[in-house]
């Protein structure tokens, strides 16, 4: 069974306002590092893994892609983002990355948004994502850094007696697996892999590493909330673009 | 003034104690996990930058190498180096890696075991790397992992009151720049740089990444030097192995 918490109603509502509201790490810190990593988008057919309400669908339609394809294993967010599309060039599928069926060669570029980390087989994701890409096509994806989910007690920073934050912790590094933590409800489970287990199974299976981003705050999110400050003290995303490598069969 | 720690008597007398006993993360953590990432050295030519007392560049001889150049910045390690080894094969440089000069595509390995975190301009190693290495030619690096270095308070694990190991600090780990520690001697410099600043500047400067390695603690280290096993909790290193661009100008 796959996990959904964005169908879980009382999660569902939470996340809906914390994007709704504007004021979150996505907007601040993750999405514009993230877009500014994109090729030219242009007559493009994208695949968005983990598309969620289809914001960065809607936004690959205004950079001139010719067709996208939403993935979200959330009828809860499928069903936003299709009241708020209304663009002849996408179409979504409510499915689980695990499920989902693909043509081969087929997509110019695939994206994934923070989704990954709650993908178990993070080297059949891969796989599945190398089959479905063109030679040469480019595969952006961006995860909660492994310094964050290394930890198996996912409590965050650590602070003193007068609640200042003191340092992050790290712990578990090497025990790749399962972290479950609360986030507006109990038992939200990530998976937590190394750097270099995330690197290599890219490069293992058909991808040239392009580039990495550990983000930092736009001076919009320094303004509008203050606490993301501590991203320059500890990163909370990984942004990995890479290119299948041309050589690769399909 | 490029920092010359091997040549402080005190920092050399300690640290030669250390890796003379044997029982030390160099032989027990960095160095398998580094020897595993090698090609077959077989009629290579091979540069080891940061040689110290020429274990490396002996051990490529035994491999088949056959020409080894080990360059160090210090004298001390230098002379131990040339004391230890009889082979024709080898020849040393007293010299910092800054104000090296080498041949231009010559090398078709170039290794650098745990002296890069030393050097002010990455960037610049970097590019002088690629120079002198073959088209095809293989780099691998270990330096201490990007979590070690963050924290300008460079003091460790975080114990508590009966000192047992809490969790590893991290701080300030988008500010990248020097590091100040007491190792052995007060004032030993060190450069921290992000995961992405070091895989990035590879990249852009005519490299293909092949394998990150976080490495483990082998079996003998767990039994000769029982408090290795925090080695599992957070990496001390990152080896790095690349492969110089095949449409690369020299």
């Amino acid at each position: 069974m796959k996990q959904n918490i964005y169908d879980n109603p009382t999660f569902f509502e939470e996340y809906r306002k914390l994007r709704d509201s504007g004021i979150n790490y996505n907007n601040f810190v993750e999405q514009p590092a993230f877009k500014e990593t994109l090729p030219d988008l242009t007559n493009k057919k994208i695949l968005d893994l983990g598309c969620g309400m289809g914001e960065f669908t809607r936004y690959c339609v205004t950079k001139g892609a010719i067709e996208v394809v939403g993935v979200d294993i959330s009828k809860n967010m499928i069903d936003v983002a299709r009241q708020h599309s209304s663009y002849a060039e996408i179409s979504y599928i409510n499915s689980s990355i695990e499920e989902l069926k693909l043509p081969i060669g087929y997509f110019d570029v695939v994206v994934s948004s923070l989704a990954l980390h709650y993908i178990k087989d993070y080297s059949d994701a891969i796989k599945k994502v190398n089959n479905c890409l063109k030679k040469g096509g480019t595969f952006i994806f961006s995860i909660e850094h492994p310094i964050v989910t290394a930890r198996k007690k996912m409590d965050g920073w650590i602070t003193d007696e007068n609640g200042d934050t003191l340092y992050f912790p790290v712990d578990n590094y090497q025990e790749e697996g399962e972290r479950t933590q609360f986030w507006y409800i109990d038992g939200v489970v990530k998976y937590h892999r190394t750097f270099s287990t995330l690197i290599n199974q890219l490069i293992i299976n058909g991808f040239q590493l392009e580039q990495l981003v550990e983000p930092v705050p736009i001076k919009a999110g320094l303004d509008a909330m203050p606490k993301i400050k501590n991203e320059l003290r500890k990163p909370s995303f990984l942004i990995v673009k890479s290119t299948k490598l041309e050589g690769r069969d399909n």
